[in-house]
């Protein structure tokens, strides 16, 4: 498929660059994807989003049917309209949103039943629903609906949710196909790897989802709470056996080291709410590792965040000031250490690229992680 | 005084227009100045302040004084470069907030002595320190700690403010005029009017503070709690007596048709939270009147907040959006009815300033008023 392209292969490990062209342009992976579940990205304007770098945003289609509901934002012409963001988004199905946050849920008729988490009201969802919701929304790259569960799960649970996963992705892929061609819009279609940490679940689904040949691949089910080890090990049994002609895409993670990872493994795409989070928290990253903004040590500090960032918040604010922010309750020094977490994590993903590009992707990894790694564990 | 100037007197009314000189540059009056109380306009980056077309910004030497305190700024170089704004800035004393925050304030030894509304902890301050506090936060303007008073407060009680501030004046008047010359930066002091709602106490005040020479005058102790028509009785009052050759600032005021009344009795300055205070609560003030974002009735509505205004926030975002971004507790809706609320105050202010230069002042304010009380009346 032209759509997707991989334009550059590490010679040492899986690692790879790659483009793939979606309707709102192309993505140049790998790839940072903020999170903006509700229509934004906590915190961040469409412009500074923009100004960060980002080439893509994350959104959530259980989320936004709940709220503000897919009828507003038809009228709005579609989710790039509504939020004002003309980059490609793609959209998570909720899945994980409905079995971890709805109540209530309970599975009928083909499809689940569940109360809003917002308001308690019942709603019915299937597969296909799903697929609907996101094709009136609009967005460029979408997820059909899974049933990720959380670490630990029995075998026995998990070989229920990859089963349930598997044919609601034979039905996603089914109606897809179907409602694709009426579409004015070209959505994009992902398959999703479960199986929690079971090789054989894993090896099953990836059966089970390779023959239908979606145009990418994502693997779900890891950063739910599992070890490291444990995550690297799935990662690793995963991502390699994905095919190498399509987008593999890592949801949830994650953590710089773990990004690293992932990219090792040959995984193209990652988004995780961690940067916002972080930075509403007050912990900025930085290339010397994790900052506690609110620590005393930074209460006359005139440097900025990371002398090595080019953001707005580095360029203009010094660690005295975003400190000074926090500790009096000024909504400015959330935004401000946002704004510094997703433009790391973008510029992370963007440095990364251009080290495999110049065949020097384990140099760089190395060097990262000494530098980010001895600092990380002081805080 | 070539540091003040006045560049155009209305014909049929006190309005003028007028320069002050800073040593961070030239204000244009009329002009509204964004507060920053505690070296932040809320949920506002210092970029936005000046895409907002804000000249001038205040901040509270009392607030800052107490965190991040005044050798954390001193470290900084100052409050310009600790906020990262490089145009002037009016600090208040805080005689208001030692007043209405602080708690157990004593009067002890020529000062006052109170606790922190933080942490409880006791500081003592002077007319002399609160001097001292602002030379070293390099504001452009500074104001004298002053005795502000709540409405309605009986005329002893008024009277005796009156004198400690007019006390307190002499002694800030004094001490300035000493330490001015040995400070490397040009800070400009006022007076502040006080007398409550009593014409008798104003005139008093007035008498008393004329007599010093201060470089500007403004009239505190108004938007406490009076009834509109005191407000504008004490308002037409205070201000005809205060001299045509320096800048004229009522403090605290307001919504806008009080902007309008002050300009009108020839008012050059004005501050205010109320753009930052309702943009939090999700109020949009708008050419038509005040607009509550999140009412059901735009949940639909693709339209901007002002069809007539060039914000960030009108320019990108629709009604709908934004009503969804505060029901979903979306910061970034504070944030973007913050951003449009300081973008309307001061384009009000330069408005106002434009229908002056062209003498059409009153013309201006009875289409402004009939258009904008319509519909604030139905919000």
């Amino acid at each position: 498929m032209s759509d997707f392209t991989v334009v550059h292969q590490d010679k040492e490990t899986h690692a790879r660059c790659a483009t793939i062209h979606t309707q709102h342009g192309l993505v140049h992976t790998p790839v940072f994807m903020p999170v903006g579940t509700q229509a934004a990205v906590k915190t961040l304007s469409a412009k500074e989003l923009k100004e960060c770098g980002a080439q893509i945003i994350l959104s959530n289609a259980y989320h936004l049917y709940l709220r503000p509901g897919t009828d507003i934002i038809k009228n709005a012409g579609g989710l790039h309209n509504f939020m004002s963001w003309q980059q490609p988004i793609l959209t998570d199905s909720g899945g994980y949103q409905i079995f971890s946050l709805a109540l209530l849920r309970k599975f009928k008729n083909e499809g689940v039943e569940f109360q809003s988490h917002i308001d308690g009201a019942k709603h019915y969802l299937t597969p296909e629903s799903i697929i609907d919701i996101q094709s009136v929304l609009g967005s460029d790259i979408i997820m059909p609906l899974d049933d990720c569960i959380e670490y630990p799960a029995s075998y026995e649970m998990a070989k229920v949710a990859m089963e349930r996963t598997t044919q609601w992705a034979q039905r996603s892929h089914a109606y897809y196909k179907k409602v694709q061609d009426k579409n004015a819009c070209r959505q994009i279609l992902f398959g999703i790897i479960q199986g929690s940490t079971y090789e054989e679940l894993r090896e099953a689904s990836l059966e089970q989802l390779l023959g239908l040949d979606f145009f990418g691949y994502a693997i779900g089910g890891l950063s739910v709470g599992e070890p490291q080890d444990l995550r690297y090990t799935m990662l690793s049994f995963t991502a390699e056996r994905l095919p190498a002609n399509k987008p593999r895409y890592v949801m949830g993670i994650g953590m710089p080291e773990d990004i690293l990872q992932a990219i090792e493994c040959g995984v193209d795409m990652f988004d995780c709410v961690i940067p916002t989070r972080y930075g509403r928290n007050g912990t900025a990253f930085t290339s010397e590792g994790r900052m506690v903004v609110r620590n005393a040590e930074f209460k006359d500090d005139a440097r900025s965040l990371d002398s090595s960032c080019a953001c707005y918040t580095c360029k203009n604010y010094s660690r005295a000031y975003l400190r000074h922010l926090f500790n009096s309750s000024e909504m400015l020094g959330l935004r401000l250490v946002s704004l510094h977490n997703v433009h790391f994590f973008v510029a992370f993903a963007d440095t990364i690229r251009r080290s495999i590009q110049e065949g020097k992707f384990l140099e760089f990894k190395e060097a990262f992680l000494s530098r980010y790694l001895s600092m990380a564990r002081n805080n």
